[in-house]
């Protein structure tokens, strides 16, 4: 790998160049609106995992639509009392797999709340939750799922399921404050959630090399997927592509950004050629509240890994 | 490329080993009645392509569960008086495209109807179908939509399509014959509708290198994509592999070969790491009708093409 | 694929750096009166291809140095009376191949002349006509063969067959008018071919993503073959490196545009690794006549496919 | 990926072919007998890693020669009284990094102590052991450091660090039981340590998808490093190939296996191309002990994950 | 790489399973009595390259069809008497570069005509021999131009240069004895130009791991250049295949093999997927005088390279 | 290949921006007084290699700490009097081989002293020089071994190595003249070993493509190894990266060059990815004694090989 993106001067300085669409705030709270009027209590059951230290339950909670989404939850186990919660989305292809996969805030004294992401966990961790909706013609993967109607999109859909376990989390009786936290989509899904959540609702959010920001930019920058799916589509599409390009201007996390005033911790990579740094600064640059970047000036997409494990238990063990 | 399948002596002797599902007529004979139930008339409107030598127009039928499928009508212009129809299947990750990407058999003197493909059309060619149904987690791609039970895996949702194109064909009023053809996933379709249709409906069966043969045997003998697919989501999902591979054998060709009596034309590559000669012998060998094997000793999956396509011709020439 | 070369705002006023040799005109006109003093009459053979919608011809022309050409003439069958006639030429690597390839002209009502590629055919589709002359050390391929001379060199003799297609076409006594086109090489030879007619002789040029144009930045920016085949032999002959630049200027697409006066659609790719967007910009930008551009923002090489080709016949049509 | 080594009913049979050498048990009696003389007690000092439900100890133990080693040791936070300790090994190219990578165990309820390998760190993990002993001449990696005396081997060296873990878990005074663990080179030093313990000392053995077994045999079927660093020292040294092969036979896990008497599980893929399925076969048809094979029929060397980390939490808490 | 050709115990046994041509020696008869018949004598012409110790002369010989070929000569400088001559033929895409290249034989103390190959010279080291016969339609490459026709095949001409230039060595004044020696193509040569020559006429072949032996085995083998040229023109000329691979017959080292009596020495590599071991095997097993295989174990076609050097001189020494 | 570093007219003024280390002599002065305090004799033993016009001897000195280093001594056989010497580096991942690697300069009347690279040879080339120094965790390769301290790093001990090896040249009885040479890492040994002799010691300095230089650039702009392993260490250690960085300014080639006053002749290649024509101009432009640069436009790292071969013993020529 070697530096590709801007020169880190003009890094600190970028911002997102796209306006947000005139009916952004309305959209979402449309479409939020409509999950909670449909929305059911969750459903926990204990699972026997072997992990003796650890507590482990199976959530289900209802996403878009009412629809069901998994999770796990996992927590210290023969711990009383408040517990803050950790609520955590997954990067692109993966599913929430085994509660063994899922240890680290759990170790940090958290409980940790992992949503499974519908209709993936083919890539590269398992999945258990469907997406019920189907598609027009798409690029395999999920980032042209339904992209000709932001209605429609694929990650409406999975935005909506994040603000949701949000709220699933917010609603444990347990529950002392909560913190959104990801990587990669992972990291997309927490900028959203976190733009979407009423302030004061959030104690902090973790974003470790985000997707989903800057997102016109990122397209034509970059020929790694899962960005690479989305010029597929418009080369298959020419005159499709202006109305693809409006409808993810709907879940850029630039604009979430600039909604989010809880403290903030994201992590950008000089040579990530998956989400490149550019547009990792872009949503930085537009988060409103107090913020930190850890900047990692060798890392590809592999950004930081158990460095900035440390980091983000560092980071929210200073907020609580 | 190199030889790495069986060798030719024993490929000429060589059928798939996996019987078939116990209700697999039952199976398919339910999936359609319920399609037929749900259908209504297809929708025909005339399309300007500026190709003046071709009528090209656009058709809308009900397919799977009643639901709209795209397809293009090609016929030489100004031709009164009936004629022969092929229905052509497209390869995987293509959709009907430009009425201009498919000229052979109007050229031939033909009706041709191309099939869109639900939900494809990211892949090298763009589609207009959409797949309504949604899936539960799945390796990218379409091998693995909704793999773990019969009833919603995406095939067949896709092979009802293609016996509902057939169906389409034959109600034309100037219809006189009707072929199906194919490469690839094409071909496999072209098997699936014709050992789904009843005997004497169909003309003739033209499958360049099919796909879906002998599933069980491809997907652990090459790792290129598409087969790759299944393997992926077995690996990930180790404990619903078996069930995976119980919902494949009710679209393997080998087995809808076994159904067809109609004189057929197949295509097969030496070299084809994509869908290997073994699993197209399997479905060759199990054909009950009039047969001819075009053997490309030379190719990997791109058997044949301009060759194939004049082959193909004269077959079809050959039997009306 | 991602965006390599200059700002689409500076592609739009790119031009070719390179002055053309003095002896341009002179060169070329020497050449083609030596091809005409050499040239005999085209035999035409009728070819039975079983597609009953269109009438095959197999032609012999003479091209460069009174040698022989291959050619396929399709009609469509049962036409009366004057047709305009497409001189099409073929991409690097590729024959002539099958008539069952060439169908898009006669679907849209005109005759159709595909011209084979001397020595070529070995790619991706077959040939039939031999290049009788050799060459001097060269990298595999036929950029290089016979560089070190503007008189020896391969696309002297190539270009000189495209113009011979020309005048063979125009010679054919059902021929209303001549239009070129051409993808890739087959777009640099319609270039060529075009800026080498009289004025009037053409009604149109077709030129999709073409090849030879602004060859001397081209083999500086792009490490993609064929344009990598150049740098390939200046490698191992720098002592020769000027010499075989001073020999592609003669057969640059951005001299020959400056002289087509002719109706001309060209594409550029913004992705185009193999022929970049600017050394089509040079060419286009030249252009002396009426001219459209159809710029495809999220392609490769691949550019524009099928779309192109109902762009193409649009444009024929407007013509004629 | 795809099936490519020998058929399952034959794997199951596989038997390492390779005798071990005349003085196996002296070689290593002699090496272990030197590194007990200059040992010293292992030094501990608490980390603060911001992971409250764990403890975490920074380790220092004296391994191969009395070299320093360093470790993690995790627990479960505040846990009195007798723990069972599970001494794990690291993969190929990987060192401890921090401990929030090491969290699976002390989940799991036991104390867990990750040992660093000497001089690796480079790969995917970063390492903090010194490697002292320099190396001929070699290629990169580790495989063929000093291959070409058994004395000056790399693995004589780490194995017996891995020897001095497992002594220094079983000095740790609240140790009930020690079992080993390790994936890839870890399972590879698992069954090192294991087969140079004494019976009795370990309650069990875990070793996925072990490399370093059958050695012979893996660097003639695979072109995958490690492996393939073997085959390139010895394609540069051919007269030297006896000799280092000689040298490797020390370090089979095959010979490890036949002396290993304690409960083990073992895993193995059947599309590893990098530790393939009859190295691990020859390893585990040699085992004396109660043994167990989790088999992934759809793996490659990513083999099982959460799966087997879940599988090998149950195996444990079955022994203990 | 890995083991991939026949087993060891199989590759000593392995014979070329196809005969000859009928008229394989009159083919050859006639093809260098007319190269004879148009000769003319060698020129040389002293070079001055800095190298004070080698004298180097360039030498210009008439080859196939009295054409002109390159070559150069190196001998240790103030070097009186007779001297024994190698000749060597080079590999693959390679032309004879500057006479810096070629030292090993002159420092052996012989003198060294190191032919250059006509047409080739842009793969890896420049060229200055024209090819001046034209060609069919081929694939890129030389191992299919004019390969429908013995008659005019390009190997046809190369041998025949090569047979030349034994016979231009042999003619030197100074000329003791002469060898002929080559790796890869110029093992090819090598043979050939030994099966070609008189009894006697030689003191000895080398072939390091030769191409064009067994090629009708090898081109269903392997998939890498310049094997895989040959399949990718059937590919493409399917109903050109057979014609095609009666004429590589011609020019099989196997063959030519069957008519060598000189003491040989060849080397075959296990890993070489180039020129596959079994192929190396059917030409040295047709070898009728004294012989030598130097077996390289871990070797692609890289195989040998210095050691070989070694190895050739120790050969060479010992004839002489 | 493409152009990919700064314009050429920026590459003729480019010069490195990092500064030496203010200790940058003191360092070196004291590293190298220790190896000769530690020195012996170098012992030579005759070699029969078959080239009977080169005398070759074994050359045993020693080099860092007093280590023994290997050589190659390849002199014209049966020379009386004084010679030239030219010192030879090896490029990167290489051995001595064998003698008969090395016959470029014996050709041309010098002597040649090949020196061995301490623990490499196990890439392309082997060797027989231990690196008897171990080290602490590194990337697999010789670029981050030991780099955390400039006293342990790899590079302070082999540039000590070649500092010795051109005293032990001028200590060789025959020497008249000595010159330093090398291509890639070779050029790199080269530049330390000239920078850190005394004026007047060397006649001559000739680097190819230098390695080793701009070395903070040069991480940053390029993904090939070996640089590359540098951003793999960074990437896994950051809080040890800018430790890294200012080990790495102790062997930058720019720095010696800044105090090289022999006549010097270094290479550059525009597309080399290994060695960016940026960091050569970095050295080059520092040089202050008289200087030549060979500019290869067309080249990768394979910049120049017998051309640049013929052009270095030119330069040697004049110099002598």
């Amino acid at each position: 790998m070697a530096l590709f993106d801007l020169p880190l001067a003009d890094l600190r300085q970028h911002r997102c160049a796209t306006p947000e669409p005139a009916d952004f705030d309305a959209f979402w709270a449309g479409t939020l609106d409509e999950a909670r009027r449909l929305a059911a209590p969750a459903v926990l059951s204990p699972v026997d995992t072997g992990l003796r230290a650890v507590d482990t339950t199976d959530v289900t909670f209802t996403g878009f639509g009412g629809q069901p989404v998994k999770a796990w939850l996992n927590r210290p186990a023969d711990v009383e009392g408040p517990l803050p919660v950790v609520v955590e989305f997954i990067g692109y292809g993966g599913g929430r797999g085994y509660p063994h996969d899922w240890l680290l805030w759990s170790a940090a004294g958290y409980a940790h709340l992992v949503m499974d992401t519908r209709g993936q966990g083919g890539g590269w961790r398992a999945g258990d939750t469907p997406d019920p909706d189907g598609s027009g013609p798409q690029t395999p993967g999920f980032l042209t799922r339904g992209v000709l109607d932001p209605q429609t999109y694929y990650y409406r859909r999975l935005i909506t399921d994040a603000v949701r376990a949000v709220e699933t989390a917010r609603a444990l009786p347990f529950a002392s404050h909560v913190l959104v936290s990801g990587i990669s989509q992972g990291g997309g899904l927490a900028l959203a959630a976190a733009g979407l959540s009423s302030p004061g609702d959030l104690a902090g959010v973790i974003a470790g090399v985000p997707f989903l920001c800057d997102i016109r930019r990122a397209v034509t920058i970059t020929d790694r997927a899962p960005y690479a799916e989305f010029a597929a589509f418009c080369r298959l599409n020419p005159s499709r592509a202006a109305l693809a390009l409006s409808t993810v201007d709907y879940v850029d996390g630039a604009h979430f950004a600039a909604r989010i005033t809880a403290p903030a911790l994201l992590s950008a990579a000089l040579m990530d050629l998956t989400c490149p740094p550019s547009t990792v600064f872009a949503a930085y640059n537009a988060l409103r509240g107090p913020k930190e970047l850890e900047l990692y000036e060798w890392d590809g997409h592999d950004g930081g890994q158990g460095h900035f494990s440390s980091r983000a238990v560092a980071f929210a063990n200073g907020l609580i």
